[in-house]
């Protein structure tokens, strides 16, 4: 048994068995390991960022994490953007990255990189293995550090003459890995004490308070009349629809986020940062928070704050059961041009029961969450770190991580061209994933925030970095070049009639939404 | 004048005035800046590893630095691969990459990331400019570590706020740069006495070495009849063809390698290092140096290899043209399938006069350089860091840097699909680039890379991993998408025809050539 072998049967009795990969030459032992051994699934993408959004999207909605096999130094700086949005979604992820055998390094040779200190920024452990008699430790500490409630990026870097060389026994199990923090009783005693004062209060709260779980706790909060809560905008996960406890994200427009929470007295931080201004812009403070309102931290990412506002809720004598739950409204079909809103309303009206929602939409897809809430209940994923390139691989890994579920990949253009490699995958594997292309044919986020640092007719050089005509993108095409079938609407009706023939379709499948 | 208008200043009156950009918020005073300033063009790419690639094309052509304008630590992640590849070449750029507001990053928020940790492992020099008071000297810094003949990687961190607020007096020319350092007299003398001694000698040169004043001393050393010489498989830039002096590069299988230089003594090491197989395998040795021979080192990167080379000639009293240009011998027009040699034959048969061949030809692409050896004079660009993904940028940015020249870019399917995004900004541009992809439907490299472990007949999973069918991708509809007009070529005379009818067309054309 050699090492890699070794360590494909590790990551199998762990409980590992989905692997992305772009493989190189330094991981054709490995490759060659996963055939012998079995157990992992293996999907090719054609970059290595669909490969780190796709183990993303799949360990969001599978609940463990998928493995990614890169290929030295410049294959995982190829993943690293979406490594960024992993990591700001806590996402359990553990990455091995091919490198040169051990005495070849002193050659130099062109691939030659310190991939250690090149996944460092963005894995919350790392390592490279020294020696054949490190690997077993390595590879379980890397387990570890990537699986349970308080996972995370772990990049394990395995020198090839390591994964061709004698390996260790395997693990028999999963090791050990540490369950959430609690949240102390005293912390859950001032909050009580907070509330109890009657002054306007809100919850911000992100990671598994967004859980079903946890929205059932903030909705029992919220049966005080001065309580009310809010997602931050780049909540990993939401599962909402009609029979869930709806959680609204504050807007992201930092005039907006002010005025919404303007009257709050006191903000309870449940593993999230305060609430701020994505960007900073002259004049204007990054804060949010209003003026003579206080902060007090809740709970930080690791610790169990679902049971901790659970805890909180009993304390606070609401009933067990004192949360509202949405109805289910029916969303009238919208007609003519698209817009904003008659896109989200196209999607509401036709959503299916336990889609899942992938949402980089951006500016031409913000009305899409508002505009689901009384729909079927469905999961909601979207891009959290503010990466770009991070949903067409998101919608990828998502439809892996649960093929029954169809996923809607509501996706803005300009950034869906970042990693369009995605859609190639989605074909290969057959999945029920329905692209609805955004495209207004302009990096529009841009030109608010031309407008928001006060140039508000920019020049002719800046117009033309904003603006993706001259060529326009032909999606269509791109799409057929990936195998995906597609089509284009310029009306709400057609968009309609195409999104419910996609869903009844098996397969992926595009739509151009021309954004009138 | 703000700090990003002090800053464009700077850089124009430093005579930079190329700009490739894909920009985020934190960029935008910088975008209004370059439009209120003048002097700088600004190419817009959909994605980061384009904007660096081509950056790379552009300074191996024009011999001077590009700006890119990056956004934020994953805008520049996504940039880093092309980045280790320029670094690689010893390219010159300069790269600015916008970060929060100094106040801001304390919010955390979702774009926060270590920029100068990202940038660190693909850098010369990196910094970020922490106080309005540095911007001049970390500015004038920067140009200098980009600049010159020992001009590299430069990296520029410009949180927002101090591009916005009030900036210094920009300067007025451009800062001194060191030249490069002279080869050491005994080195020559040492180098003439281990050539005087008869044995085998080969020079292994890489470089400034491989410009026309380069090969002519390399050519006049091997006059001498004991003397040789080869390039690397990853030379950044040849000028070669009829009239000029040709170099060869060792082959990259190390079998053949070891077979190409087993009789030589001595190797003079020139700006490179020892011959060694790309990567390793097992039971084989990683340098490809025969035993006995020795290794001496003639000069490093940084160093007037050039002139260092020259007064090893004239130390020898070889003639000053005792160098041999190639010939120009015509290259007869193949027919039938498409193969690597019907491939490179078709390419050689038709190659126009200072074309630049930009190579990423990977397996089917080896037999171009040796075909067109007694072409027309051109220039050759290629991959140097096998960081793939780098072939349709670089062409992008080669016909940035010599716009009077028909770019050919012979790419492999494999990794053209990493950073295909590079064919719209062709488009944009309306640059002369006929872009040939070698489209065998697989990652054949690794096939070869599989045996070479030994495992000669890969598993049904590894064969998936290598194989770019199911479904087969269109190169003719991606290419129509980004709008550059295709066909298809299944034949050596159709191919021939294809390429013709593009050198006479003005703008981008894309063949799809199908190996057989």
């Amino acid at each position: 048994m050699n090492g890699a072998e070794s360590i494909v049967k590790s990551l199998t009795a762990a409980g590992i068995d989905r692997c992305f990969a772009n493989p190189g030459t330094s991981e054709m032992h490995f490759l060659a390991a996963l055939d012998r051994v079995g157990g992992i699934d293996c999907s090719l993408c054609l970059f290595e960022g669909v490969v780190t959004g796709a183990a993303d999207g799949y360990a969001r909605m599978a609940g463990k994490p998928a493995l990614t096999l890169l290929h030295c130094g410049p294959g995982l700086a190829n993943g690293l953007a979406n490594l960024h949005n992993a990591k700001r979604a806590r996402t359990p992820m553990l990455n091995i990255v091919g490198d040169h055998a051990r005495d070849h390094v002193r050659f130099n040779t062109p691939l030659t990189s310190d991939v250690v200190n090149i996944a460092r920024p963005f894995s919350d452990w790392v390592r490279k293995i020294d020696r054949p008699e490190d690997i077993a430790r390595d590879v379980s500490e890397a387990i570890a550090a990537s699986s349970g409630p308080k996972g995370g990026i772990a990049t394990l870097v395995l020198p090839t003459d390591l994964a061709w060389g004698p390996g260790p026994a395997p693990l028999s199990s999963a090791p050990q890995v540490p369950g959430l923090d609690p949240v102390a009783d005293e912390v859950i005693a001032e909050a009580a004490a907070i509330i109890e004062r009657g002054e306007p209060v809100l919850i911000f709260a992100t990671g598994p308070a967004l859980s079903e779980a946890g929205t059932r706790a903030l909705g029992r909060l919220a049966s005080l009349a001065h309580v009310e809560y809010l997602a931050p905008v780049n909540g990993p996960r939401y599962d909402r629809g009609a029979g869930r406890v709806d959680i609204a994200r504050i807007p992201y427009d930092p005039g907006l986020a002010r005025a919404r929470i303007g009257h709050i007295k006191h903000i309870l931080l449940v593993g999230t940062d305060e609430p701020a201004s994505f960007f900073a812009y002259p004049d204007t403070p990054g804060s949010v928070v209003p003026e003579g309102c206080t902060l007090h931290r809740f709970s930080e990412a690791g610790m169990d704050a679902v049971a901790g506002l659970e805890a909180l809720a009993d304390r606070l004598g609401t009933g067990a059961t004192a949360y509202r739950v949405t109805e289910r409204i029916e969303t009238a079909r919208p007609s003519g041009a698209i817009t904003p809103t008659s896109l989200a309303a196209a999607i509401a009206a036709t959503l299916p029961e336990h889609a899942i929602i992938c949402d980089e939409g951006l500016t031409q897809g913000r009305e899409v969450m508002p505009a689901t809430t009384h729909g079927p209940p469905h999961s909601w994923v979207q891009i959290t770190g503010g990466a770009i390139g991070n949903g067409l691989p998101l919608a990828l890994g998502a439809a892996m991580g649960a093929r029954d579920r169809r996923v809607v990949s509501v996706q803005a253009d300009g950034s869906g061209l970042f990693t369009l490699q995605a859609l190639w995958s989605q074909a290969r594997e057959g999945l029920d994933v329905t692209t609805v292309i955004l495209a207004n044919q302009s990096y529009e986020i841009l030109k608010g925030e031309m407008a928001n640092i006060g140039v508000p007719t920019p020049g002719p050089l800046a117009q033309d970095m904003m603006s993706l005509q001259n060529p326009a993108i032909d999606w269509l095409a791109l799409s057929k070049g990936f195998g995906v079938p597609a089509a284009r609407a310029e009306d709400a009706e057609t968009l309609m009639q195409l999104l419910e023939q996609s869903y009844a379709t098996p397969g992926p499948f595009l739509i151009e939404a021309r954004i009138g």
